[in-house]
């Protein structure tokens, strides 16, 4: 469909002015001039909106949204043998399939427009991701010892690569050794070796706590970083989620590496494991990216929220108001991501870009008024007041509704799923 | 108006459950049981609906909502001089007036019943507090070195003590000293003795940042909580805001005397501050309840988003996910907000109590599925669930529709008045 988006604010640049934006198929096809033959299906009254690049969530569990709050002010070993792993382990395929389209839901209504998943139910989340319309990079869960192509996890993964790649244009797939700890180094290395036969990227999660650190060093003298890089890991494009607890070393070597960093400050505080050195591993030059994790540890998929403890919580552990401002916060959100994931021409409004964007109302007391508006999205937005959501130039939301979703639906399945565990 | 809440979720003495609430003019009558003689005049429908005791917002400066993202990422000295105190100093009554309402306005959309403010147009936010409905407790900002009874920011407080002591019975005053280094000794002295004279309790900013402990241990040898005790604040009912610098003996010393704190984590971050010692406050006995500061150093009222920072924050600090669980967070937003202002039979859902509640609407991707809807308030919402806000009995929000402000008007002047500051 062809959308103009007229007279808006927008972010474009870092800076936000007023812009009109075109939109053919699943391009930005002009900014302020009128592409040749340009004829507007849909126009889009831009007065009080803001138009920005559709967010990116870098590192999520999408079918884990059911297990929002299950078990939370808990120690973390409760938190995970009697909160998530028994409801993980009993979902089924369908479970997980309203479980991702209750993520889902959730993250269009918060501006998300990609995100990147770490599944047990690949099929299942594929086909999610694919009715939503949102623009997503998935991969298996990988975890093992010893490494054997035939692991119906591995088989898994591969299937849906045959089956998924690039359907809808908007889904392409990694392969997920799940951690340090749960994936043995010849399984990490057999995995890394099909990354390198399919030129697929890896989605790990890495140096996440403490214990992790400390049976590593036990067992290997590794930190999780060396252990992955000796693996092969960052001889492929390789997105690091977590990095909490990392060394000025450590990040020396992912900077050299090329690894993407996707911080989760939300569930890192929530699972006692602290703050990620983020500002250390942009200095180094570190490509660093914003991820909510999964709703059991989070509980929540709204970026808005992660943007907002990302700019605020290292000026509190770096006691200054100096350090990670909205600008970054907006761009870690967006365009790193997109790097992260290797989606070209995305994360930014240009011309020739893809027509991933979030439109905010600005008719709402915490935008009111307009002094910065660029601080207003790291500062003062709570995500409510995203209006309409767009992905590769098809509207998921708008006026808050969705519009590829079934929401009463998702919400009588993903209650109803857990009704039943509850009992 | 007699309102029935039928059959909807209640959070009543620290779980929820179902139940149903009648409302009498300005009191819940009776919960689960319909009083003798009881006519609904009005019957809200509760089954996909949460109510909780409505928010306390216990240290805030509403009049600065105008303020709000106008000097971010920039360093103290820049953000207070350059930014902040210029545009604040040059507001009128009537800038002031709509500045509260524009704060005032956020805080009822977010859920919030009661607000403890510090401001410089008392008169102002005064009667925009009454317009409003909310529940507030109002004092004049007071600075000055040498005591003088004739000092016009003395005259204004007790002017305002003589006309609007409970004019529709929402409003109570306090004195607002503003803190150790913009109070001297003498001054503080003479308004602590107005205090006992009149029956006033106090509200002071006490250990803010490291310069203000730096330069108070210069000046006088004290400690913020060591100097105001001295002066006399604590002798009086004391709330104290921020306490983000204070040493075991000073929180001893607050313990032992019944003070009060407000814990501000999204200014206190937003600063440079740092973080409160919370949980150790909370240790020694102290009544620690949640304020957002004004919205210069926020950049938002929303107390839902306090409440996640709260509850988030110290559990990265303490590297242990059980620290401030989501019940303790929100008696930290309700009753122990009542119980620092004074405000008796308030911040509870009790048969005989106030009837301030906020009701959530549960059909929201954050809020499903309900696995334990307290731990949802704590870490799920944003604050755009609460549908419904009621204070003394009075509906001051309805399907997310403001009953006792324009907000149209709101928004317009409150951008108006920032627009031609900037230019």
């Amino acid at each position: 469909m062809n959308i103009e988006i007229k007279n808006a604010y927008a972010l474009i640049d870092g800076s936000i002015g007023r812009h009109s934006i075109y939109i053919e198929k699943d391009l930005i096809s002009g900014i302020d001039k009128e592409p040749k033959g340009f004829k507007a299906e849909k126009t889009i009254d831009g007065t009080d909106r803001l138009v920005i690049p559709g967010l990116i969530n870098a590192h999520t569990h999408s079918y884990m949204a059911p297990l929002r709050n299950i078990a939370d002010d808990m120690p973390f070993m409760d938190w995970l043998l009697k909160g998530v792993t028994p409801v993980e382990d009993s979902m089924s395929g369908e479970d997980a399939y309203w479980g991702a389209m209750l993520g889902i839901a959730e993250m269009i209504r918060c501006g998300t427009t990609t995100f990147n998943d770490m599944q047990m139910h690949i099929h299942n989340t594929t086909r999610a991701a694919k009715e939503s319309g949102m623009r997503a990079v998935i991969c298996r869960g990988l975890v093992g010892d010893r490494y054997d192509r035939e692991d119906r996890r591995i088989k898994e993964a591969l299937e849906e690569l045959q089956d998924g790649e690039g359907t809808n244009g908007r889904l392409t797939f990694r392969l997920g050794p799940h951690a340090p700890y749960s994936a043995g180094f010849d399984y990490l290395r057999g995995v890394v070796d099909i990354a390198k036969e399919k030129g697929l990227g890896i989605h790990i999660h890495l140096a996440e706590s403490d214990s992790e650190i400390e049976n590593l060093k036990n067992d290997k003298g590794l930190t999780p970083i060396e252990y992955a890089d000796k693996a092969g890991c960052f001889d492929v494009p390789c997105i690091a989620a977590h990095c909490v607890k990392v060394t000025p070393s450590d990040i020396a070597l992912m900077a050299k590496k090329n690894v993407s960093v996707v911080t989760n400050p939300a569930s890192n505080m929530k699972l006692g494991n602290g703050f990620a050195p983020v500002p250390e591993m942009i200095e180094a030059g570190i490509n660093v990216c914003l991820g909510t994790d999964g709703a059991a540890s989070n509980n929540s998929l709204n970026m808005f929220r992660e943007i907002g403890l990302l700019t605020l919580i290292h000026k509190g552990t770096h006691n200054t108001p100096v350090c990670i401002g909205a600008g970054e916060a907006i761009k870690m959100a967006t365009v790193n991501g997109a790097k992260a994931l290797g989606l070209e021409n995305t994360g930014e409004i240009k011309t020739g870009y893809k027509a991933d964007l979030a439109i905010l109302d600005l008719n709402t007391p915490s935008m009111v008024p307009r002094n910065d508006m660029l601080s207003g999205l790291a500062y003062s937005a709570n995500g409510s007041e995203v209006d309409t959501t767009i992905a590769d130039g098809e509207i998921l939301m708008e006026s808050r509704e969705l519009k590829t979703i079934d929401l009463e639906r998702v919400l009588y399945e993903a209650e109803a799923m857990m009704e039943k565990r509850r009992k």
